[in-house]
């Protein structure tokens, strides 16, 4: 027996998706992009307990559409499938039987009920699925020792430059448990889900319900507080998959190690919401923005979200320049209930405003702390004791380069 | 006596502030910036009914509070001086002395009563008002037949790369009518107000009351329907002075010719509106998103702003892409119920998306249109009978460049 002496949580270095028990993951070339991988697939060797959270656009992809049919059938997910490239959004009837198809082709090759496979597509919005390509693909899909979850992590991807995983491991009920996740997006990134899709997986058995209300709760501290360009997709969506392979108690709200699970399930979530904001479209810099003292969590959250959105803040950072004016008038038409007389305001260590007005600070030495890649902003509404914290990235020219020539 | 036999409304070319009857207006340089103007002042020969609107963000200028005690007291402005370089927002009690000596001041010099002088700020945040630059500058303003409106124009600019003007003329039960204006406003531009001044003038005889109806309605439909980067200043105001020296019949929402004055000052406005979305920093083409057929006004406000807002929209129309899926998805997270099937979308004369579901199209073709200078953006929800039309502008490498440097 595998016996953990440690309680406190490890981030696990390397960790991935397969970290936790059970999981296999692997990507391959099926010839929608030109070179990159573009089709990536997840595998637990048992039906895992799964949760999703979506993206709140109107125009909800197909695929979002298929994978809700089958997590809401019994919530549980076998195998996840994605493909890069083509979002098979604004499809119409044809992508609904596109994503049918892809579920349907999938699940054969995977020798598991349609209903136990989720998928998920990413790209450009308006275009065919290219459905024989992607079946094509699917049966090149080998589970075997040499599967490579980074093959995964590349295969979701679109204009990222870089991959994006996590994992960490903890003990609950005398068990070791590990969390693993990936995740991609960079552009479309706005709070309330973006093109931003992300897959967790865990060996801890937990109950359905309780992964589905710990999840939705933990997006809204992790992926819902990041912005990139205020964007929210077709095609965001959120999975986690629990296979109870690390053979513990199954996990429910009432068990005493529930807050351990929580917190170790928002740690992956937030370290991937992170490294989606850094990779932001043309980003140079991560910026965090921690708002303390709001009276409450919804002032605290469209607080932070007003600085972290701005483009004139975002621009400001790209420039090193400490123009604390734009954090305060984001602050000021957040639309929520503030004291202007009470706002402090600090860029790393320097505290650049108090009680409203502005204090005398090392020009230079503010200038130096800008330059660094990760950039802290902290306000103080001195209203209350709530608290909230969001991610996000300068804007560079870059980002208008990204963006005014993607599809060309 | 001046008779006008055209009942029709009337651009006037080259029209501005003092093209109404009995305005002067003037600006200088009284040392807040390097050399640029940044001493204006408008003038009526006499006090003229005045209306307002502000901004909605929580830190207000001190000059907005100066500027709504003068107006609340009789609704009478007489003069109105306006300093560029300096916002006089976030400067707390100082920040509200100096408002108030920037007040005293200017009235004593043109010999009016404090409460019919109003004042307006604009320029870096935080920042005390330089007072003795601006008594020395009020010291040395002359009215007189040689003072000149494009001087007030250019002294109320701050990243402006032009002025922005405008009038119209008609007729009100006989009489002929004039409505001038003068705006500012390149960054900060957002629904709401931004860092956005505007200040129209006609020699109509308005109503108190109704002329302040006007104008909030008319401001919904033009100044709070641009939006260059999102962000709401501190220092934003509208205000239209009636001095009444058409010699007209007041005028009151009850009327005969209300409807024709209500249309010129609308015209007015919204000429400003677009003007200082064309001149958005950085930008290189305006964009007029008119969305159709939507159940509400609400709705069809919200998503025009949307697709006007969306970063990714208007780093496509800077590089003349096509790219109708960033329209849609901004169309979908706007918030507003909308059926997707129903959806139609055009880039000028080419239908891209109907139903839903994209067209084929001329990419080439709709690339050389986006290489215009205005971009008509035509949305039909097929769900009601409203309408609302929306202006911005493109996001430039240059937009990146000027917000990353403005203070250094």
């Amino acid at each position: 027996m595998q016996t953990v002496s440690k309680k406190e949580m490890q981030l696990v270095q390397g960790g991935n998706v397969t970290t936790p028990q059970g999981f296999f993951a692997g990507g391959l070339h099926c010839g929608i992009r030109k070179t990159k991988l573009d089709l990536g697939w997840l595998y637990s060797v048992v039906p895992a307990t799964t949760a999703g959270v979506y993206t709140t656009n109107v125009f909800q992809a197909a695929p979002l559409l298929v994978t809700q049919e089958s997590i809401s059938n019994n919530n549980k997910i076998q195998a996840i499938l994605v493909n890069s490239g083509v979002a098979n959004a604004c499809t119409g009837e044809q992508g609904l039987t596109d994503a049918y198809e892809m579920r349907r082709v999938f699940a054969e090759e995977m020798n598991i009920s349609e209903l136990d496979a989720a998928i998920a597509s990413t790209g450009l919005i308006g275009v065919p699925l290219p459905i024989d390509k992607i079946k094509a693909g699917i049966s090149r899909i080998h589970i075997d020792e040499n599967t490579d979850a980074s093959k995964f992590e590349q295969a979701i991807l679109t204009t990222d430059t870089c991959v994006k995983n996590a994992a960490v491991e903890f003990e609950v009920g005398g068990k070791k448990v590990t969390i693993g996740g990936a995740a991609k997006g960079s552009g479309m990134i706005h709070p309330n889900m973006a093109t931003m899709l992300s897959f967790v997986t865990t060996d801890a058995a937990v109950k359905e319900q309780d992964l589905a209300d710990a999840l939705k709760d933990i997006t809204n501290q992790s992926f819902n507080m990041i912005t990139v360009d205020g964007d929210t997709s077709t095609n965001d969506m959120v999975l986690v998959m629990a296979n109870g392979k690390a053979n513990n108690e199954t996990l429910t709200k009432e068990s005493h190690d529930w807050p351990v699970f929580v917190n170790g399930l928002k740690k992956v979530c937030q370290i991937l919401a992170k490294k989606i904001a850094r990779d932001g479209e043309g980003a140079t810099k991560l910026i965090e923005v921690q708002v303390n003292g709001a009276a409450t969590d919804v002032a605290a959250r469209a607080i932070s979200k007003a600085i972290i959105s701005s483009n004139l803040v975002k621009a400001a950072i790209y420039g090193a320049d400490p123009n604390w004016g734009r954090i305060v008038t984001a602050i000021g038409y957040s639309g929520q209930q503030v004291n202007p007389n009470n706002v402090k305001v600090a860029i790393g260590s320097i505290t650049v405003v108090d009680n409203g007005l502005p204090l005398s600070f090392d020009e230079e030495k503010a200038k130096d702390y800008l330059s660094n890649e990760t950039i802290n902003i902290y306000v103080d509404l001195k209203q209350g004791n709530t608290t909230a914290t969001g991610w996000g990235c300068d804007l560079s020219y870059d980002y208008v380069k990204i963006n005014a020539s993607y599809r060309t």
